[in-house]
């Protein structure tokens, strides 16, 4: 959690849906790259389905631990094309998301669910086609007392989050495209794409990458050696 | 685990199973809900198969780490109906449950396992039809050496589980519900059900949990802000 | 990592491929409890994807933590029936393993991939079919600047691993069998596949793990009481 | 957690402190080997402080993840010689004790805290010399919104622990014994007592274990062997 | 990591060191809650010595895993009264920091080290007095390889750091105020100190927290009952 | 663990304890580095004292789960200068050694522990001066029923570990020399420290680390920009 608690912000300016659209064509780990190494939200949020991408706008939740209210007013604060992300105020991995608040935020038109909390009801939002990326699995029920915040920056896996960043999500994981550089981002994957096809099709026929990214200098101080002289300098059997 | 070492009881009572039955037709979370947000075993139990959901009445059993020996001894007091529930004196994931002891127990009628230690032939399981959930994943052998206990009370994921306790287990994890509480958790699940369907009709239809479940006098000291007043408040770029 | 750093061995000597075909068919349990309850990498090493059985020879790699440098000089070294082994000079998590390098690996026949570091492009590696054996899943791009090892001992999940030693891996995990015992590996698994044949058998049949494997003896200091007897005993309701 | 919620119980019997203050001066090892290798509350619970040993009886709270309420409602049911002991109804490691807490039990006679939560202020404990047992420490603040419960049966480390029962905590971590078998505890320990200081004189002097817990027959099938003889038999060197 | 890579910014503005030296006196739990229960870095970050408590202005540092040239790159930013917070771009536990680095740091007037990566050398920086707060204790030397960034917004412990802003640590871990609100923190944190100290003094000559702080309405739905209520209700020995 | 089971080596070669006590003086990380950033065991094995640096030669030990059988086979071939290093055949974390075993080991001129299991006594042990390195501190008691091997290889940490080779343990955990390394190891160690000690004085007179060690190229494509510039360039508040 970074922002301000106790406010909702109403209309946070969002990424280009068209251009984010795109991104979610990438996937997260051209995206990542193509931005320079950035945006990963790291290996503990994991898809609770198998083979869907997404992308859409950050609708960001700051709840506290063990407590859903905030869910519920980032509800009204929904639009099409958003991905929502919450945050607890210290580590949780309570259950405080399932298909009823899915069913809700699904009439809104949002995409998705990004949260280091847990989930629940897995099975109804892999029937119900809502995809959610999640720290926890939980079925353990939350209260309803406290405020947090909606649409304020939010931190999660190490990355600042703010209203209306692009979020794409699929397999690997999560990453998010600070709004103003979503532009670039479909620039710079688009560009990585195509590079990656024709290093693809080099590889399968059996280039070295060691030759197509010009690695051998890099290997200067290595010594190739046999079988018998490793056994001779290392003292081991092999 | 809890209760005395050295023993095996032999005829614990059980939950009635036409009771146990009607609570796999609700799932966990509904049943942690109903029984005031209780009885969740903790996210760490993990279910081997997805879409699978089973109820049924605690046959317990202590072992010693890295010991499956009481395991066969469960097996001889194992009744139709049953969900076997292992534990270890102290913390262990090695793999000593697997498809044999699966073969086993499913030819007296068992309908599946939950096992704070680790489980192996996976593949086999699944194949098979034999429902686990398990706090790990291990091919890891096993002795069998070290007496421990069948169908006392023991302690898994911070819960206390005494044979013939019901047992739900499904994608969301696992819940028991004390033996005489059985038939009230019937009751009060299948209010919430009922409950829960009035509530998917509405938040599908656009009506906001805020106002369904009363939640805007909870968001009384929160002000609503525009992004604007965000960003001259906060100081900071959203 | 254990062996030699800055050496690439050419020519190590490898298991025969044909004895290596059968410890697949056993499966990791199986191998794991023939060789004397060894040789198991451990819980942490989960599969990409579901339901695949493979075994080949050890490629070994040692990286640097967040560099993938050596994976590029390993690929020039793999053999058909390889599968490659990538270890770190210290833990990481991040995904120095995707599915370009596996490109460049399937083209000279390697089987499939076991790490102790991250992976990415899941999905497209299981759409390929090249199955992965990994401690973590992760988007995080890594450097290609230091070197490392290719083909010396390494040490993976409290195992010594050998360039040329047999892997064997499916959903329980992976095992490794020393070179110069996969003959003997491969006997003591068949015995032990035809004596669990026979076990499941009788235990389908009903007949108990207690008397199959004479464990009645083990369990001579144990009350079998009824549950009057345990309530009176322990004080406790039951 | 396993008790009711909702409820205060105010005056639960309790071990008499004669016997509980004798479980002091055996420690946690001695006292959990005397009772039957029971009762050990697990290695995640840490001492705040170093060198300190401390026994009383169960004083226990139930609260709700990052809320302190009960807490304060606990204190108001404390006696002199009470243990507290915190836990939570789902995983939490947030901050809810600290000094002036500490300080308010202090003054009614609490010896000391056990808690699965997080602890703040360790310094000032320290200073204070008021002994903590915790699986946390954290600085991070928690609310006061919601009951749970006070001197309810409580699950902590996978033991059982009901108000009144006696707690002992060292650097080894913390141990229950249930109020009825203190008594017995203590005969146990003093036995147990006797006998190790016999063990140890003579450990000391150098006879072995294998000859004074008579062990020998126990490594039948252990060959012993040369370092010639192993490296011949295993193929390595040594 | 959040900030851009490949820059090292020279001349970020600082928190006035008066304010900052106040913060100092109040301690991490005191200015965390004074702030409306924010900035805490989280639990993992334990100090590498007992009973110190500092403040300073952050450099912040970025590094690749297993690499600390950046770290090299920041000693020549540092400024009087700085404490270096270093991240890397992916979770990596190696130990790039050690004493010598703390010799330089020291000779810049920097005052002690916050790090999610690992440390080295513990006793000798505990002999010489420089204070260290890090996720990890580590020996494993690391490279000096990949440029990262020096004085750009960090994350670190689900925090936002910015260089020059507050940090305090002690014993219960880290805190962090951003620049500008430094002063009302100060105000804040007198405050609460002044309060608190009222509190300690009534909670010491027994009255009670739930009088103090008014908390007997939040018990509204809480039922006192006897041991003998409570064992009949529940079903339970208690 | 690695090695064979059922086997116990009598006479295993030991690495000359006048280089193994030169070892201590330079303490792990040093030793580590001297080596090529090899043989140490990780941040996992914790000393049980604060200030304690220790050198001696492996006595190697393999458990199995909950079971310290072999730690009592081992005392017997215990020789002066030893420090003994315990594994169990799977991940366990239960309290195997204790104060006994400390005097038994004592008696024999034994130096200290490393275990990836747990330790227990930790007071005593202190209060003694038998100093420990472990992955857990556990009450937990365990059995002495199945055997498993000693002095045969192992693997800790990641790490081989043979009989006879050198251990070096600090404050910064535990590093391992392979006996035939060790006089190398000692002049590495040696050379090491003499650089250190001249880096050492110029850090402390202001000397950049940046100049000393020529790491200005590789900072080659950073760019160095005022605080104003990063605001330009980043669209961000600094």
């Amino acid at each position: 959690m970074l922002g301000m608690l106790n406010v909702i912000v109403t209309d946070p300016p969002r990424a280009d849906l068209a251009d984010v659209d795109k991104l979610a064509t990438y996937g997260v780990a051209t995206v990542h790259e193509a931005i320079g190494r950035a945006g990963y939200l790291g290996p503990q949020l994991r898809p609770n389905q198998q083979g869907t991408r997404i992308a859409g706008t950050a609708l960001t939740v700051v709840c506290w631990p063990g407590d859903n209210l905030m869910i519920h007013a980032a509800v009204e604060q929904a639009k099409p094309g958003d991905i929502i992300v919450i945050t607890t105020t210290s580590a949780n991995g309570d259950g405080g998301f399932g298909e009823l608040l899915a069913t809700s935020l699904a009439s809104k038109g949002v995409r998705g669910l990004v949260m280091g909390a847990g989930l629940r009801d897995t099975q109804e939002l892999r029937d119900m086609g809502f995809p959610a990326w999640t720290a926890h699995v939980s079925a353990q029920g939350t209260v309803k007392e406290t405020p947090g915040a909606v649409n304020v920056p939010v931190s999660l896996g190490g990355q600042l989050i703010r209203p209306g960043d692009a979020i794409v999500a699929d397999d690997d994981g999560v990453c998010v495209v600070p709004r103003l550089e979503v532009p670039a981002a479909v620039a710079a994957s688009e560009a990585r794409i195509a590079k990656e096809d024709a290093s693809r099709k080099k590889l399968a026929a059996g280039e070295l990458g060691l030759d197509l990214y010009n690695l051998r200098p890099k290997l200067a101080g290595v010594d190739y050696i046999t079988y018998a002289e490793y056994v001779k300098r290392s003292g081991e059997g092999l």
